[in-house]
């Protein structure tokens, strides 16, 4: 059904004859075309919450780069928001929540986000797999638990989330409470997202790389397991970053694919996280700045690293907004260039 | 000649009766005092300058917590300033350089600082080590050549650091060259803090963790090793924030101490970094504005689990400006209470 299924195979762990490449934040300031969009709206919910618009976006570098994957235009914040805590996103300064979770009164005022509460990223999945046509896979996504939690505490991005950290520390039950709300809601809109045609699920733990060992065995993992172990219709992939210290732990999870970063040595991750798993990342995105000769080494260099199976190439974070163009395609290129060199 | 010397002989090596404790950033807003008098001045800068401010602000954690060492007021960017390109401190953003460097001619016409160039420092350290009159050693300290590096290309802090790791890629021979001139400072103004009477000095590598392995390997390592190499005079803490790619390689560095962030298992750095390194380290910073009991309960663990021996006690990073003054009492005083239970 799918004409370039490379990318699914992949996560399932079937041999395949080159590696598939996708790029986190690959629909976005990168594109020209996207920058032309997003100067003509009142800003970057409106292009969230227009199911056509998240649909463009989301196939514009489908289109220009060639990319093995689509991904859907949302943001991650689109959860609390259903759970009844609104955000907006100031221009160059990121997410601000006017009102944030403080009490276990809050708490209990928060509801558990039903499907129809998000049904604008729904309706773009749709639109989208029709638009897609069963040219590549559609990939679905959501923020871990953890990250959705400390955002939600902390009112904005942070370089410590000291606060939502100290509420760990200072109100466990709270915390918990929080979390468990969160995971119900994110299940019922990751199955959602299925129902509406996501071929993959992925779930972003953007914010797992500040925690302790301790904290992450207590207030991450559990959550993102019992979200592993909700969704059986569909691949899922979990990334969850700068977590070096959790990589056995998550090689454990019921996921096919593993999120890997730039940090993190290619032969180490996959001997924590065990062969069972399919591995995603994890070119450094500022190695792409570089001139194209040295991409294309490094590139070679991580393919080669990762072995040709059981590999999605990516970058190790998503893709920053300034990377020149040029960059980006021979990273592409390189990847879709490279037959693996076993016996397939 | 020092009356507690715990501090010394931990890094040393040698048998302590009781575990040692400072904390990174003890001198600064966690304070009244330090509050009250900033309150006063014109800015961040005049306090780094004026040797009877630094000393005054440097021996208030000494005076009200009862720390086992001092570690003289300054800033990592008195080495870039004093090499020729000057920063401004901008209230509640940070490090701002109206110039950065950007090409080979910038290089070029940078200075290797002499130790005159930051005479308020050494001057500082003088009136602080007469202050001290033998009660507690003192710590000098500089920023790793790779953390300023990093200020010095992307002109201010940032999320991602990513101007100064492009740079690493695109043009190697200026990094090198850019690398090479501030190791050289930086051993000058480490010798001649020395020389004005610290008896410990620490480098911070504050921005390693977001470099790759192999990036790590080859720009920010050897410029260490190069310092550690330079500097016999007295024991020496290298702290890598986030490089826990890089233990194996630090644990190989002629230094006495290794500092540890809260992210990194105690007994995986042990094995990584050897048994012949003392380890500073590593509370969460957020543990304190848990509950005392909880502080408590965690600084004892934290205690064991370092067993004792070759163990310094801090912080896995700086301590957080809005730091409960009770939190962090309660870290010191556990520690100090605790008695290590081997036969010295």
């Amino acid at each position: 059904m799918i004409k370039n299924d490379l990318f699914l195979r992949a996560a399932k762990g079937e041999k395949v004859e080159r590696v598939p490449i996708w790029l986190m934040r690959q629909a976005g300031r990168i594109l020209p075309q996207y920058r032309a969009l997003r100067n003509k709206l009142s800003g970057f919910k409106e292009l969230v919450e227009t199911p056509e618009l998240a649909c463009e976006v989301t196939l514009q570098p489908v289109d220009e780069l060639g990319v093995d994957a689509a991904i859907i235009f949302s943001d991650i914040l689109v959860i609390p928001e259903a759970m009844g805590l609104s955000y907006e996103m100031v221009e160059k300064k990121g997410p601000f929540f006017p009102k944030t979770v403080q009490t276990l009164e809050d708490v209990e005022r928060l509801k558990i986000a039903e499907a129809q509460d998000i049904g604008y990223t729904l309706e773009a999945i749709k639109l989208t797999k029709k638009e897609l046509n069963g040219r590549i896979p559609l990939i679905g996504f959501a923020g871990a638990p953890w990250t959705i939690f400390a955002y939600m505490i902390e009112g904005s991005g942070s370089k410590t989330f000291s606060k939502a950290k100290a509420k760990l520390y200072q109100n466990p039950e709270l915390s918990h409470a929080l979390l468990e709300k969160i995971t119900q809601s994110t299940i019922v809109y990751l199955k959602g997202q299925i129902a509406a045609g996501a071929d993959l699920v992925q779930v972003f733990d953007s914010w797992a790389g500040i925690l302790t060992p301790t904290q992450y065995r207590t207030f991450a993992f559990p959550y993102i397991q019992k979200i592993c172990d909700a969704i059986e219709e569909v691949p899922m992939t979990v990334f969850a970053k700068g977590a070096y210290f959790a990589r056995e732990a998550v090689g454990q999870l019921d996921c096919a694919v593993v999120g890997v970063d730039w940090n993190m040595d290619i032969a180490k991750t996959r001997a924590l996280v065990g062969a069972n798993k399919t591995l995603q990342g994890n070119l450094d995105p500022c190695q792409l700045y570089a001139p194209t000769a040295e991409i294309k080494k490094a590139t070679l260099d991580m393919l080669q690293q990762f072995g040709g199976q059981r590999h999605i190439a990516n970058l190790g974070h998503g893709v920053y907004p300034d990377t020149p163009l040029d960059g980006v395609r021979c990273f592409i290129d390189t990847v879709q260039e490279w037959q693996v060199m076993s016996d397939v």
